[in-house]
């Protein structure tokens, strides 16, 4: 094994300067700290690093958080538990479009000593979005895709694995004809679902037919345009882009005097917390919001440690309720 | 902020077990502390956490790694500059068909005590990639993926990041008859760049013509078969889908006497520690070897503590060197 000594030699500095550094001691500058330690790894010396003190901030726009039941809460949370332990301090920031014109990211972020950010609920038209592409201050996006900016990372779930954990459990089911209905196709989240649901269609050998999808930014436009629509097609279960808008399917094919699930099954994405309580209980993609939160440390850690993580993608879970279950013998 | 006494109401434990926690003491179970310690987060109690002595694998299958210009090399090296520094031991096995016969993943990471494995170098039809579909020991596949086991994560570079600054770059140069060559696409990563490339190409509004495109296991077929057929359709850049096959190219357009890049350019992907020193050097998309092998200690990680990681995707880099220029003025 290599000796204090050997790597001091290596690298032409003192070995005062080699057990500093190995020690964390803040007199090493950073650079020559990583540069020993990596070196000492090198050459098989075992050692153990410490962390200097640092701030991290979580910057929201339009998300709530601070109730349990908010969707936001659990995932900074997740954050927080993986980066307190660290040594870190975690501030949370709720930005505005205001404050993000008054002054660029990376100067914020300078100026309050933050070393990254966890970037939540912010939109494509939010103004930092497009310092991000070239912001030098290490970020984490919760579903938000900055492309090749190293510092950048964007965490998400698989949804392309949901979709197709979705389809294959209700054709596993029985269900042939299975409808899609999405929100407006003009969010990244959006877009990359409904390609995921045909995707999906086509990975389950089943015919993904444009006349049993709909998309609109109103769920009343859903219920009141496409839903008939579907059901008109013999659609015998509807795949929802959101928990919300399958919700609000669910309660408007009851109306319409269908049984949930022997007429129609229903399923939606996002496992909000009131999904365990609709009627029937619908049955949805899990987005495992304290695992959101720590994967984002994970990978903001790796950004703020030079490893250029670009995406993300926590494996999808299906959880099977109430409002899914066998294909009607007859169709419709 | 909480005290320990307000941790050890809330979870019905003694004071003793909660600082014991804390410290890291090797008589409170793991589940118990990780509790512990989240809880201590959750109400606002500062602590650091420390972590036991724990041995992780590096199982490879078919990759050289004992030198520096081995593929191989940085990534295991940047693996064990991120584990070791946090108290794993890294052991390296060479797996073979037989050894993977002969006992299942599971059986096998637990007798030998590793905690998790970074997979390289496995082809689909080896006997454990089965095992993983289903195992329970954490492991890190890169460039190998596998769907909804949680405790599986795939690790490599974005791919669709690579062919859009590749397409793109070609683009800026003038050129628009832009062909591809690939490997058989039989492999994961050959499929993959295949469907980026013509991702690509409409990204930047340019016609992916499939008569311009061409793939075989042998790479002499590629030169014999498809480049001839490109360059007679009038492609003035060709796309390769890995930097041996870029090489081969580039040397056969030299000795049909096309001068590269005035002639035509020709663009790699992988960053081959050779492909600097090609003539003319090869412009390429770069794997960066260290950081995979840091992000493969990341997700494991990440697995290892219950976060479901399973795609885990680095920024692509594009090395632009001597094999792409200017498009030729006249069309040949």
């Amino acid at each position: 094994m290599a000796t204090i000594q050997d790597i001091a030699d290596k690298l032409g500095v003192s070995k005062g300067t080699v057990s500093k550094a190995l020690n964390g001691a803040s007199d090493v500058s950073e650079t020559l700290q990583k540069t020993i330690l990596e070196t000492a790894v090198e050459m098989g010396y075992s050692i153990r690093r410490r962390r200097e003190q640092k701030k991290l901030c979580v910057l929201t726009e339009n998300l709530e958080y601070s109730e349990p039941l908010h969707f936001g809460y659990e995932i900074i949370l997740g954050f927080r538990q993986m980066a307190e332990p660290a040594g870190y301090g975690v501030e949370i920031v709720d930005t505005t479009e205001q404050l993000q014109k008054s002054i660029p990211y990376d100067i914020f972020m300078m100026k309050h000593n933050y070393a990254g950010a966890f970037v939540l609920g912010f939109s494509l038209n939010d103004p930092w979005m497009r310092d991000f592409e070239t912001a030098r201050t290490p970020a984490v996006l919760y579903d938000n895709y900055i492309m090749t900016n190293p510092r950048m990372a964007y965490v998400g779930i698989d949804n392309n694995e949901g979709m197709e954990l979705a389809v294959s459990h209700l054709k596993s089911l029985g269900h042939r004809k299975i409808g899609y209905l999405s929100g407006a196709l003009g969010s990244h989240i959006m877009q990359v679902r409904h390609t995921a649901f045909f995707h999906a269609m086509r990975q389950n050998g089943l015919k993904a037919d444009p006349a049993l999808t709909g998309s609109s930014y109103y769920i009343t436009q859903c219920l009141e345009k496409h839903l008939p629509q579907l059901l008109k097609q013999g659609a015998t279960a509807i795949v929802c882009s959101h928990d919300l808008l399958a919700n609000a399917v669910m309660v408007q094919c009851q109306q319409l005097g269908l049984r949930v699930p022997s007429d129609i099954s229903i399923t939606g994405f996002d496992d909000l917390p009131m999904s365990a309580y609709t009627s029937p209980p619908l049955t949805t993609v899990r987005q495992e919001r304290t695992q959101l939160g720590k994967s984002g440390y994970y990978a903001l850690d790796s950004l703020m440690n030079g490893v250029a993580i670009g995406t993300l993608l926590l494996h999808a879970r299906l959880m099977e309720r109430g409002s899914s279950g066998q294909a009607p013998k007859l169709s419709r």
